[in-house]
């Protein structure tokens, strides 16, 4: 079957790495989906205003290419253990397609373009979309499930602190953007974006990801260098270039 | 983009007349998912037993000819309210791609053919499925979401009861299939399958579905005709040729 994208996102987050697992993990990430030409009709959209929530399937184009494995090996697990693709949400999967659940803030029409302005989103910038559908609360959200090994919303291990130059310049940039970016970043990092196998290790290394247009760099810190609070590791973030 | 099926699904529904406009509303409603050959491999479904629910990506095959409309009228606004095709979970739509939740009964192995047994479905029997994702409670079910015209369960407006043929039918499929066949029609016809402007008129009528292999008969009653209980329409099954 041939689909077509019906819209395309357009994210904060500009590269892979940093992307939080699950979109639920880092409400403050944002994007605007904007409508696909054939498919700007406000009429479409009708109705949609009214739901909190919304679902997208897209195409993980990012790693298309690449195509897919039958097994993988979830972060959930340690990146040590196996399991079927079927058994993840991982994006090397046949077909590659995404499936996500975001906060519908709003939408809007600008002469031709309509966007829809969503929260709490996992998708890369230009990822294609390819349906829109409202999330159903008696229908979707199932309290009773059981989520296998990925039962549990994962842990916060992780403690963020900003450098002076840091905390200056997330002021700046939340002036300019209109968005608490030191709240983002620091949702972000608390997640830990590392492979599994960096953690505990590589403690020296200074990481860094693309966030709207700055460059965040930041370090872990052992313990020692500074103070370890509440049995959190503490991930320091250096500067946005 | 191409897609291909990774399985197929064979359903108790066998036309699209009284398929469940929820899969969670007739939670009696079976379907295996048979993977296509190049998904056979055991490997891919690792782990994923230990979900209780899993999403299928499918598409909607039977109306995919027929293509999408801008707006559509949800049986939830009684059929005469239009809301914009993203807006709903209408199966005309772009793409013509699917979203359901199913439980995770059990997966089995015969040979070479590998299958999933699924309950609480809504697909229509040969439907293609392109996707299969694990349930994540922590990530999918969102218990604040706020769903538009579609917020709650619909009511159960209908009591069914059986003809004294019917109920006999029943007992003797029940052995067959292994399947409670009474409180599957149940279930099925308390959610009224009827186009909206159906209701309250054509009492006359003899309605009929096919499921699994039986050609379920039933017609509304008057009140008067028989006693009516608890406020609620009757609706009674005639037979199952």
């Amino acid at each position: 079957m041939e689909i077509e994208p019906i819209g395309v996102i357009s994210s904060c987050y500009k590269e892979k790495f940093g992307i939080p697992r699950q979109p639920a993990l880092v409400p403050l990430g944002k994007a605007s989906l904007i409508m696909a030409e054939g498919y700007q009709q406000q009429e479409m959209l009708d109705g949609l205003a009214e739901f909190s929530h919304i679902w997208l399937i897209f195409g993980f184009h990012a790693t298309l290419e690449q195509g897919w494995k039958a097994s993988v090996r979830p972060p959930r697990l340690g990146g040590n253990k196996r399991v079927g693709v079927f058994a993840s949400r991982s994006m090397y999967r046949p077909n590659g397609l995404g499936l996500s659940v975001c906060k519908l803030d709003s939408i809007s029409t600008r002469g031709d373009k309509v966007a829809l302005q969503l929260s709490g989103v996992d998708m890369l910038d230009a990822t294609p979309v390819y349906d829109i559908k409202p999330y159903l609360p008696y229908a979707d959200c199932l309290p009773g499930a059981v989520g296998g090994y990925a039962d549990k919303k994962p842990a916060i291990q992780y403690e963020v602190i900003f450098s002076a130059l840091a905390k200056q310049q997330c002021l700046e940039k939340q002036q300019e953007l209109g968005v608490d970016v030191m709240a983002l970043i620091q949702q972000i990092l608390q997640q830990d974006p590392r492979p599994a196998f960096h953690a505990g290790r590589y403690q020296k290394r200074e990481y860094g990801m693309r966030l709207y247009d700055m460059n965040v760099r930041w370090c872990y810190l052992l313990s020692g260098e500074e103070k370890i609070r509440e049995n959190k590791e503490l991930v320091k973030v250096i500067s946005l270039c």
